[in-house]
């Protein structure tokens, strides 16, 4: 088998084979295959796509070119939950708490986060003691006797996706429904679980920007875990404004903290509830509705709040932060965004926010950078509101006050105050199943 | 201005403009652009194509990456010739003489031929003390003299095209109509002409098997001329059989001298005439049917021979060979190749033919192969003739016999023999101006 013939099929539009995906993904993630021959394969699917047969081949090629994660000691149906990742989204420090006090076993490996905000494991990280860093043993121990863990991944889980993901990021290539897809599951294959919930954002401030690309993207990878045998569902959430009030890793802690407590932002509240329900359904508690109503009384009670403080104190960290906030790392300086006319509050684009929030000192760009935990954006006011000239949007926190201004003008820009309302917009969008 | 973009933006299928284009062409060929950014736009490039503009673009930096030849010293308009390759096209050796006994100077640098038999200078070479390798100074001041000069290519003429084209080849990018005209056309533009006379060969032994794909190719390069301010005609003609009698590098000089005696393959010295009128229409000798004229006296009159013996003569080879071409180097063995039964000599497929004589030792796989100069096959035998079980249809010529088994049954797998005549296909299919 010669890379250059599989390139040609693919260029003329055939489907590749098995052995020919198999052929590329092995080759290429140990150097046999180089580069400029990927790159010109990627390009290629680029341009005449793959079938679902092709995607979900591709992503058991890549979830089985390196570790994965053994969960089967654990008793129960393991369900894994992604994101494909938005501004300000903070859900998993809700959901899991919420789906565990249910007595679902929850037993997450999350990656650190690369862009406008930090990953779950960085915001897990503002907690001051929190270990990120338990060993498979310990991590599986954990959550036999309290039924949640949130660590970081250790492993070297599906190295391929990692060497063709950085080669697509310089060739122009990430733009394909079957790449994105492949990426994505090919660690949700490798992460141990039974059942897999997608969260597929959309609107500004995701990946996928309409929703037909989204329903695209969402329809493909159920379809790669069915292929995979693994029940899968895929939500699909707005994320043309940021989720909820905060954006930055300690404020959305705090955030999330809040919405445990019962208080909280309703919109992100509700989607919280829903995650939480598809993935008790998804774990075999029954039909929708009733899981819908295990997951209201988990909050309502308390009990996931109190999953919340296990967790943190199972894992090191300082449990008194449910209480008391303020032990979590703040910022130095803050300062007030205020309206600058009179009107509804029609747009608050989410991108915006985020880059804001990342010039802030909030996100990393390069994987060795350093997060200011403190940083970021609390929203004082929502979409839709009435706004008059002078009221305070948003508050704005950083430990390097020089980048107040490029944050805000960046803001600023992505602000629209209109003399009419906006349309409402649902925070649920569709479902692929 | 960043290769990610430049390559994002012909996925996405825009136009590149000329500073972009110019940008990836510098860029690679002096190493700061990775071949597997190349290879992602070279892909984008197959799938999406390029304008007439942006190839003419591409093209010219591609010919302003390296070396130029200067011919203006030569008095006259020079008109080059470029043949897209065949299998037993000879046609430089009758042509140039052809035109340079009708008084316009032929100044001719020639690459080595990779593939089934070798190139214009390997059959000159063939030649008993012809150098190939004069300096840029002799060559000038023999076309002065005699108006004839054809040697090998010592400058490093549109070293981007080296670059992209190997990189081509590993990455199953070279079927673009593009690219394969602007790496033809690169190296043309580089050669000093004032005009140039495209020979596209269409049918199973060309690189265009077809005559839509050859008239789109024609089109392309004449388009490219254009752009760079050189008259340029392309001519359509028939590869679908080997061109001539003869395949092989000394057997297709023993050809030429027949043609250029007035004896020779009939087809071939049609073709070879309406060559020849077409360069001295380019260089401005008068309307085509003069210059028809003009080249058929050249060739009766002895006129066009006397030429190549002052060719050879000056480059220092054995002029004798025209009257002796068993100075000539020949093959220790020799094998006939027998009609298996009676009817009409229905096709010889000409990649076929080329494959046998490289077998035999015609041609070289890699630039460092050698090349058996006597190797190849001679025809007895025509399409359309009317064959008897047991006669002759070609010889073949090797120092290796052992070879005369695997290229006998490659050449007997392009021989059909049928009940019927097989339609006459005209030599020239079309023409592009």
């Amino acid at each position: 088998m010669r890379m250059v013939d599989i390139i040609r099929k693919k260029r003329e539009g055939n489907p590749l084979n098995d052995e020919e995906i198999n052929f590329f993904v092995e080759g290429y993630t140990d150097g046999r295959i180089p580069d400029y021959q990927a790159s010109a394969l990627l390009m290629a699917i680029c341009l005449n796509g793959m079938d679902d047969r092709e995607t979900a081949s591709l992503t058991l090629a890549m979830a089985a070119s390196g570790d994965s994660l053994d969960l089967s000691a654990i008793a129960g149906c393991k369900v894994d939950k992604h994101s494909t990742g938005g501004v300000g989204d903070k859900t998993t420090l809700v959901v899991a708490p919420i789906v565990s006090a249910c007595g679902v076993p929850v037993a997450k490996m999350s990656g650190r986060g690369l862009g406008h905000t930090g990953g779950t494991i960085d915001k897990l990280r503002s907690i001051p003691g929190y270990r990120v860093d338990l060993s498979e043993q310990e991590f599986i121990e954990q959550v036999s006797r309290i039924d949640i863990g949130l660590i970081g991944s250790s492993k070297n889980l599906a190295p391929a996706d990692k060497r063709i993901y950085a080669l697509r990021d310089a060739t122009s290539t990430v733009e394909s429904i079957p790449l994105i897809a492949s990426s994505i599951m090919s660690k949700k294959l490798c992460s141990g679980c039974d059942a897999i919930l997608l969260d597929v954002k959309v609107g500004s401030g995701a990946f996928m920007k309409t929703l037909p690309e989204a329903q695209k993207l969402a329809e493909t990878m159920v379809s790669i875990g069915k292929h995979a045998g693994k029940k899968t569902v895929a939500l699909l959430t707005d994320m043309d404004a940021p989720l909820g009030l905060a954006v930055g890793n300690s404020l959305e802690l705090k955030e999330a903290i809040e919405v445990l407590r019962g208080g909280g932002d309703e919109a992100l509240t509700s989607l919280c509830l829903e995650l939480s329900a598809w993935m008790l359904f998804l774990a075999g508690q029954g039909y929708l509705e009733p899981c819908r109503a295990m997951a209201q009384k988990a909050l309502k009670s308390g009990a996931a709040l109190q999953k919340f403080r296990r967790l943190i104190e199972a894992q090191g960290g300082d449990p008194r932060v449910i209480e008391a906030p303020s032990l979590l790392p703040g910022a130095s300086h803050r300062r007030e965004i205020k309206a600058q006319k009179d009107g509804y509050f029609a747009q608050m684009d989410a991108q915006s926010c985020g880059i804001a929030a990342s010039i802030l000192g909030a996100g990393r760009e390069r994987k060795e950078d350093a997060i200011d935990y403190g940083a970021g954006i609390w929203f004082q006011r929502k979409i839709g509101d009435l706004l008059q000239k002078g009221d305070v949007i948003a508050v704005f926190y950083t430990s390097v006050p020089e980048k107040f201004k490029e944050a805000e003008d960046v803001f600023r820009n992505g602000l629209k105050i209109a003399k009419t309302p906006p349309q409402k917009r649902p925070m649920i969008l569709g479902a692929a199943k």
